[in-house]
């Protein structure tokens, strides 16, 4: 194809980005040259920030610039706990603004098939921040996958000694699905887990 | 919200970019976070390399980072230009394989409200470069907006004394359309072009 090099291979960035194929990462290069030099430099000014700045919390892993993130810090002494797999997921949880407790990313969740054991999450780390900070309750948020299922089983098993209780969100129907299209697990849970109006 | 400032700032660069929402650009950027520092690093690298290296080509104005493109070069001698209003319009051509001539990018279409008169547009250099090189074609690739079809009269007429024919792209039925949802300009522009079997 007739492309310079330089914008072939920034096209190859942006089509190596989740939901974004070789049609629209070519756009979004063509979008950014119709731009100043300035804004396409701004843009590489603040990718460089973030790969240089934000890290892990100390205490929770989520993504901070800090040595302790700003939930660690605003919400200390919080008495309870929400155990995500990857720090993305605590986004439908803050834009919500039901929750206003901890959060904890494990960093992945048990799958002998990929090798990741006990030892590869902040299990340890975990159990003693529960231990220290007296938390009263752990909600794990996991998903639903099989090995989401184990590695919750496997929380909850390590939590058994402390005075903490293990929670998980409940399972049903999401808001404004039509009954005709929920599939067959979504409803069995749905119809146990069904309440008093 | 919780997110280090950095981070933020990042996720208002994605979405800027065209197509991508605030949702989509935190995902982005989430993603991003998760790979190796080095990939981040890649990425400003090449956004940087474009904006220092490409520019518009100077017979065409397509993005080159040689002084005369890739197409300009290598088709040096043909005898039909396709005019486009800006770089991106070429891609549809060299996708389908289709075309095999030079192009020339007009830098957009008369436009009296917005203050884009014809002194706005490269045409004395697409004059220029008609008379220069003999060309024997000029394929008007303006779209279907008034302002575009008012673009492609004013050419056709700084064309008139020159031995050059003036073409445009067929309007129809798209492939694979249901004729049910066609509007009504094309579907009276494909009656008056209909062919022959």
């Amino acid at each position: 194809m007739l492309e310079p090099f330089s914008l072939e291979q920034l096209v190859q960035e942006f089509a190596s980005l989740p939901g974004i194929g070789k049609k629209t990462a070519r756009r979004l290069a063509y979008h950014l040259l119709q731009k100043p030099k300035q804004d396409i430099e701004r843009f590489a000014d603040r990718l460089k920030e973030v790969s240089i700045k934000v890290r892990p919390c100390s205490k929770c892993y989520l993504y901070t610039d800090t040595e302790i993130c700003s939930v660690c810090c605003e919400r200390v002494g919080a008495k309870s706990i929400c155990v995500v797999e990857k720090p993305s997921d605590v986004l439908p949880f803050e834009r919500s603004g039901i929750y206003q407790g901890l959060y904890f990313v494990l960093g992945g969740v048990l799958s002998p098939l990929d090798g990741v054991g006990p030892e590869k999450l902040h299990l340890t780390k975990l159990v003693k921040r529960v231990q220290e900070e007296n938390i009263e309750e752990l909600i794990l948020a996991l998903g639903s996958s099989p090995e989401a299922e184990s590695t919750m089983l496997l929380i909850d098993r390590l939590m058994s000694d402390l005075p903490v209780k293990c929670t998980r969100l409940a399972r049903g129907i999401p808001m404004g699905s039509d009954l005709e299209f929920v599939d067959e697990i979504t409803m069995l849970k749905a119809f146990e887990g069904r309440n008093m109006l």
